[in-house]
């Protein structure tokens, strides 16, 4: 048979990514731009039609390409206009991107939400690979989300399916630029993380070495920075994890008693130094839901990583763009 | 093609309830026996098997009877043993079910959960027909949930999946049953309800002809009675409508944001007298999700009513052991 690619690209706040996947399986090819999203939706679109125009030439046979794929933060329409819920893209809403790409290229396009291709990445080539029913937790700047349901990608009527990081665990808690209060990525995604850090070492009268380092530079608090003093057992350190944990396990609790996943999938970069949050939330988790459900999930770490949204842009293209039982 | 049969049972805290559906898609025999649940495990165990030899006499045609289903509170496994979440009905965790009715009748068994077999009901006989992604909130004594994935009911791997009243709509809230705290049960089931009348009745410095009944005869509080008072514009019975409507509506929310529904569909006891809650619920919701997936969402009544657990528990019994295409 003859091999056939997909080009797939995501978008992201600081790079757009790309990668080419062939029919074999294997992907090739990754390539990153950066974004230049402050500049505006035109910028960034224009980012976005070089970068395939990179992409189409790197896989060196034009007529092989079935089809383009894109990933996207927040919403995206069935006619591929992005919606709201990308609000580290100034100006990209509304953006007819399928359109803007076919003319251009005049080939299929598709795509989809950012984490929700991320999460058919990780069904078909990472942890949750055989696994029937998962949800997926990618706790970067926000928190996106993305459920898999009988082994298939679930998107709900409308591509909108799997905000699980806008689950509220405090309905009077934090705002958050969704309109709700409360919701589980002002607590635990890697800005949740850093103004937890900024608030505990403000509040709190123990004094330590963490602490001491966030008032003397508050702007230099990254995620990373609190996990290197976890890992260090600094007790304020150990406040800010020990909350992130408890409120991400609120909303993991009810993804449980809602879904009964046999897995909870948990990646994103906060994930790369926070190892030790899958420990400390499997912990808390029984707390917020029935524990005779839980018993028959797992947390687990994401496998496929920072290449997944690209990577899970190019499968669609093969799901919807062919009948190859793709591998 | 020969009329095949299917018996249907729902063991309710009250009420054992029985049905007969046959393969062109009608029900009939509707029977009802008292449950005798304060008499223990054992003794809802031989109602039930009386029950059961009621309806395969109605039946009339043993030979044509392809097997028997049974809605239970709670959870039950794969083996058909009842598990936790049955507080109502004392001692009946642990119970054999499928094995003491195939021991007695020599017929296949099957079954699940009460208000999942109402959701598989609403599914193929009422408002969910032909709605690809539903959710169910049955309010009844408690809240229980069913979910509808893709046009199929979905159970999760293990039937445990749609414990929708169990999501937490307030982490520091009322304890519940389950472990839990702030379950939306306890606010929006026919017992939040008549709680929070109870609760609104004391605290509550407006006097009220209804907060007035409920201090003289709080044994007499239902949530009928709350929804009379509620037509009548009392105000401490609008206030209790408005508490447990927006705690309600904070769950519908999260199902929102997670899964997309095309349709939310509101049944059991406390919908009957209860009407308002739809109207109330819908203004609250856009609070509690992206508005943006809420538009694609739309409130609906239940409409099998309560013979839905049987009704769904004998439609179980076709899919199960028929190749029959049902109706």
């Amino acid at each position: 048979m003859e091999n056939k690619l997909a080009v797939g690209i995501d978008i992201g706040g600081t790079s757009l990514k790309g990668i080419i996947l062939s029919s074999d399986g294997r992907s090739s090819d990754f390539t990153r731009m950066p974004t230049e999203a402050a500049q505006g939706g035109h910028k960034v679109l224009e980012n976005l039609l070089k970068l395939i125009g990179i992409m189409l030439e790197k896989s060196g046979d034009l007529a092989a390409v079935l089809g383009i794929g894109i990933g996207t933060p927040g919403f995206i329409d069935s006619a591929g206009v992005a919606g709201g819920g990308s609000e580290n893209l100034p100006g990209w809403r509304g953006t007819p991107i399928f359109q803007e790409v076919q003319k251009k290229y005049n080939l299929p396009v598709t795509g989809g939400n950012d984490v929700t291709l991320a999460t058919l990445a990780e069904l078909k080539y990472g942890v949750g690979k055989g696994i029937p029913n998962f949800v997926y937790f990618a706790l970067g700047t926000g928190i996106g989300g993305g459920i898999v349901i009988n082994g298939k990608l679930y998107r709900g009527s409308h591509g909108m399916a799997g905000e699980l990081g806008h689950i509220s665990v405090d309905p009077e808690g934090l705002p958050c630029n969704c309109g709700q209060r409360g919701c589980v990525e002002q607590y635990a995604s890697g800005t949740g993380i850093v103004n937890l850090a900024l608030s505990m070492s403000a509040k709190n009268n123990r004094e330590s070495p963490f602490s001491k380092l966030v008032k003397q530079n508050p702007g230099a608090v990254t995620a990373e920075l609190v996990y290197h003093y976890v890992a260090a057992d600094d007790p304020v350190a150990l406040i800010v994890h020990h909350r992130a944990s408890r409120m991400l396990a609120r909303a993991l609790g009810i993804t449980v008693n809602v879904l009964s996943p046999d897995m909870i999938v948990l990646g994103g970069g906060v994930m790369k130094s926070g190892k030790l949050i899958i420990e400390t939330v499997d912990q808390y988790v029984p707390e917020y839901c029935f524990p005779e459900i839980y018993r028959h999930c797992t947390i687990a770490k994401a496998k496929v990583g920072e290449n997944g949204g690209a990577l899970g842009a190019a499968i669609r293209v093969f799901d919807e763009f062919s009948s190859l039982e793709f591998p």
